[in-house]
C-alpha cells in the first residue's frame, strides 16, 4: 500500500541542524547514547545507520547503501542548507510542530524550518525551559511569574511539552503541589542559582501550569538518551496523572513510548483525552519499523494515534522518520488488506487519520 | 491450517446480552474504556470494530466490511434472540464456562447460554460477588458465613474467579490473613454498609477461601477497563502467591494477560499448577491476533494454555473470539508446518490441546 | 541467507552432561521448571521439545519429528560420548566459553568440552561459587581471602559471571559495600555455616570484587528457573550499577534477557561497555526464534550483541542453540536483504559480528 502522497503532520519534531557536521558530530547525532563513540565501533553499524545509507543516500544522489565515508563527503559537498532543503522537502511533511526548548541555537527555528521545507511550522514550547529562563524572580513570585512567562512564550504556540521523564521520572506525585510547596521549592532552586529544573515539586508545578494554559500537552515517555531511567519512563506510571488531568479538557500526547508502546496504546483506548505516537522509534529501529508500528496498532482506536519523527539535528532524521513511517504503515495495512481483514478504503482512511487528520483535530490546525 | 471444526471450550466467558442494543450501547460494548465515546470518534474505528464489520457482518447476511449503520440496522431487524442464536452457534464452542458475577441481570445465565447456543454451559463463580451478597452478618461470623455461602453458590460450579486486579492490584500481600485481621476488616466493611469489596484483607480472605473450596481459580490479569492500574496487573506480581497456592493442588488460570502474555507463559512453564490464556485480547487486537498468539506460544508448554473469549454482552464477541482464535492459531501453526519446523500431526494435536483438551482436563469436564 | 559456515563463539555455555540420561532426567533437562513434570504432560510437548525432535533427531540418524520414545532409545543406543561428540561438532562452534560454577561434577569441564568438540574452550568463573568454597576463613579476612581465591581461580579464565538475579534480584543496591559491612555480613554468613551465598551485602561484594578483577562480567538477566523472581530480573534494574561500573573499563554482558531483550538492547545502545545476547531464549522458543531475535536487533548497535546458547546438560542444547540462531538470524537478515533494506554484504558482516567477531574483541580471544 503506497502512502507516499500523504500530507503528513509531524506533530513533534526539533529543528534541523543549521551547520555542516563533522563525521564525529554526525555519528553522535545518530545514537541516543550521550557517551563518546568507542574507537572499535561506528554508529553507522546500527539499524538507523543502515537506514540512512539505504534511504537517505539516494536523496543526495548516491546509490543505496553508500558507505559512510562517501555519504558524509557528499553531504559536505552539498552543504547544510541544500541537505536540509532536500530532506525536508522529500519528507512530504506539510506541517511541522517544532519543539524549541533544547539546544535551540544549533537548530533551525520554526520560521527557518518553514523556509527550508516550504511547509508550515508551528511551535511547541517546553515547560521546563520556560522556568529555566526565570532567574530574576523572588520565590514567592515564582508561580505568578511562571504563568505570565508561559503565556507570553505560548502566544502563538500550538502545544506544550514536558521532559519530566528525564528530570525525575514518570512516577512523579501526580497531584498539583500547593502554593506553599511551590514557593519553598522555588526558594531552594533559586537559592542554588537556578539552572536545570529537576526539583520534583517545580516539575509538577510547571506541568500543572501547562494544564492550566490549556494547550495540548506532549509528554516524553519511553527510551531516549541515558539521562533517563527507562523503567521510570513507562507511560503506565502516568495513569493517575492522566485521570487527574481528564476533567481539564486538555489532550495529552504520549511521545515515542518504546518499548512500552503497547502500554501507551492501552491508555489511548482507556482515556478519551490520551493520544500517542511511536516518535523517534521508527528511525532507531530502521528495517524493523513495521513490527513496532504493528504492535502500536494492536489496541489503539485509530483516532488516537499520531505521526511524529522527533527528528533532532541532521535533516536525514526528518526525512527518514516520514519515509520509514510511510513504508511501515504501508506494509502493515497492505497485509491487512491482502488478507481480507480490512477493506482498502478503510486502510486508506486509517492512514490519513494517523498521518494528519488526528493531529489537525487535536491541535486545531485548520 | 484450518481449525474451523475444533469443538472449543470457552473456559472464561460472560453471558450474551438479552436485549437489543442501541448504537450508543453497542459502541460502549466494544471498547474497554468506561468513559463516554467522544463525539469526534466512533469505537467502530478500532481493530475490534473493523473485525466485527469483517467477520460478523456475514453471519447477519451482510457483506464483509459493511458500514456500522447498516450493520446495526440489520442487527436490530433480526432482534437480540436471533442475533444471539446465530453468533453462539457460529462460534463452534461446545462448552461455555460462564462467569456470572458481573451485571448478571442484563445477560443470559448459563441455562440461557446453553439454550441459545445448543452447547453445554457451566458456571464460574466470582469470589468477590459472593461476599457482596453477605450484608446481614456479624463481623465475627464473616469468615464462616462466607465459606458457607461460597459452598452453596458453587454446588454445581466448575470454577472460581477473582477480580483482585480491579479491586486492589496483583501486588496484594500473598499470605492468608489471620482470623483476627479478617474480623476487623469485615467490621470496617460491614460498618460502612458493605458494597463493592475493595478491602485488601477481605480480598485476600475470599481468594484463600476460594483456594480452600478447591475449584480451579481464574485470576484476571493484564488489560481491562480503566478501573485497574495496568502496571499492577502484571501476572508476575502473583509469583509468591502462586508458590503459596502450589501445595493446595488447585489449578490457577491467568486470564487475558496482555500485554504481559509472555510473563504468563513463563509462569505456566515454571509452575505445574499454572495455566493461562490470552482471553479478550484477540477480540481487541483483531487483525493482529496471530502476532499476539504467537508470542504467547513462545515459552509455554502446550498443556498449559487454554482458549477463552471473555466475551461480555454482544454475542458478536462470543463468535469473534472463537473465529479470530481459529484463524490466528491456524496461521501460526500453519507457518510452522510450512517451514518444516513442526509436523502437521503435531500442529493438529497442539490445536486440540489448547482448544479444548486442556480445559476438559483442568476443569474435569468429562 | 545461509549462515551454516559461521565459526561461532558460544560466549556463555555450561558443560555437556557426561553420562547417559533417563527419560525423566532428559525431560527435566528441557524445561526451566524445577518442579517434577506432572503425569498428565511431557516436556516434549513444548517449543523446545518440538525443536529437539525436528533438528536434533537427524543428527542421531533419525527422521525429523521422531517421537520422543524413539529419540531417547536412539540416544541411549549411541551413548553419551557419541551423542556429545556429534552434537558439539554439528554446532559449528569454534570456541566455547564454559561457565563452571553450577553442578560441575555432572558436566564436561572446559578440557572435556574441547576434547569432545574439537573446538577451543575457555572458562568463565561464577563469582558466587568462589565465595562458597571459602568456608575456613575469619570474617575479617573474608574480603582479602576472596580476592586471593578469585585471582587463583581466574588465572586463565576469560570472564566472570554473577547469578545475583537468582540470589537476590537485579534491584540490588548498586554501590560497593564498605569494608565494615562486608565483615559483618561475612560474620553472619560464616556463622550460619556458609553455603548458598544469598546475603545481599556479600553478593554486592563479590560483584565489585569481580569488577576489580578486570575480566568481562556476565550477568544473568531475564527468565530462568523459578528460583528467581522474573520481575526482579529486568536488566533495566541494573542501570545505576552499569553507570557505576562504566569508569572501570570492564565490559558487562547481559545474558538471555527475555522477555526484557528490548530493554537490554536499549542499555547496549546507551552504554559503551554494555553488551547482550538472547542466550537460552532461542532454544526455549524454538520455532519462534526469529521473532525474538528480530526484536533484540531493533535498537542495538551491531557491535554490541553476541551469540550464546547457555546450554546446560544434554548436548542437544549446545547444537540446537547454534542451529536455531543460524536459522533465525538467516531469516531475519535474509528478509532485510530481500526487501532491499540492507545490502547482502552488510548482512553478512553483521552476522559475523554477532556470531564471533564481537566476542573475540570483548574477551580478547585472539
Amino acid at each position: 500500500m503506497d502512502l507516499a502522497a500523504l500530507p503528513l503532520v509531524d506533530h513533534h519534531v526539533h529543528g534541523a541542524r543549521r551547520d555542516d557536521l563533522t563525521r564525529a558530530e554526525f555519528e553522535d547525532a545518530i545514537t541516543e547514547s550521550d557517551r563518546p563513540v568507542p574507537a572499535w565501533m561506528t554508529t553507522f553499524d546500527s539499524p538507523l545507520g543502515f537506514a540512512i545509507r539505504r534511504w537517505c543516500a539516494p536523496v543526495l544522489d548516491l546509490r543505496p547503501h553508500a558507505d559512510p565515508g562517501a555519504y558524509l563527503t557528499r553531504r559536505q559537498e552539498l552543504g547544510a542548507a541544500e541537505v536540509n532543503r532536500r530532506f525536508l522537502a522529500a519528507s512530504g511533511v506539510r506541517h511541522f510542530l517544532v519543539e524549541t526548548g533544547f539546544r535551540a541555537a544549533e537548530l533551525l527555528d520554526p520560521a527557518g524550518m518553514a523556509e527550508a521545507s516550504g511547509a508550515v511550522a508551528g511551535e511547541v514550547v517546553r515547560l521546563e525551559s520556560v522556568a529555566e529562563e526565570l532567574t530574576d524572580v523572588a520565590a514567592a513570585d515564582f508561580s505568578i511569574r511562571y504563568a505570565e512567562r508561559l503565556a507570553e512564550r505560548t502566544g502563538t504556540a500550538v502545544g506544550l511539552k514536558t521532559v519530566v521523564a528525564y528530570r525525575y521520572g514518570l512516577d512523579f506525585d501526580p497531584a498539583r503541589p500547593s502554593a506553599t510547596e511551590v514557593t519553598e521549592a522555588a526558594g531552594r532552586w533559586l537559592g542554588a542559582g537556578g539552572g536545570r529544573l529537576a526539583d520534583p515539586v517545580l516539575l509538577r508545578h510547571v506541568i500543572w501550569a501547562g494544564v492550566d494554559r490549556g494547550l495540548p500537552l506532549q509528554i516524553h515517555t519511553g527510551f531516549g538518551d541515558p539521562d533517563l531511567r527507562l523503567h521510570r519512563a513507562d507511560p503506565l506510571l502516568l495513569t493517575r496523572f492522566l485521570e487527574l488531568v481528564e476533567r481539564h479538557g486538555v489532550p495529552v500526547l504520549l511521545l515515542h513510548c518504546y518499548p512500552f508502546h503497547r502500554h501507551a496504546a492501552y491508555l489511548a483506548q482507556a482515556y478519551p483525552h490520551v493520544f500517542f505516537d511511536v516518535g523517534l522509534t521508527l528511525n532507531y529501529v530502521g528495517a524493523a519499523a513495521s513490527t513496532v508500528l504493528a504492535e502500536a496498532l494492536e489496541l489503539a482506536p485509530f483516532a488516537k494515534m499520531l505521526y511524529s519523527s522527533d527528528a533532532f539535528g541532521p535533516a536525514e532524521l526528518h526525512y527518514l522518520g516520514a519515509e520509514l513511517w510511510r513504508r511501515a504503515l504501508g506494509t502493515v495495512l497492505g497485509e491487512r488488506v491482502a488478507s481480507g481483514d480490512w477493506s482498502a478504503a478503510d486502510a486508506q482512511r486509517v492512514a490519513e487519520m494517523i498521518g494528519y487528520r488526528n493531529a489537525r483535530r487535536v491541535y486545531a490546525l485548520d
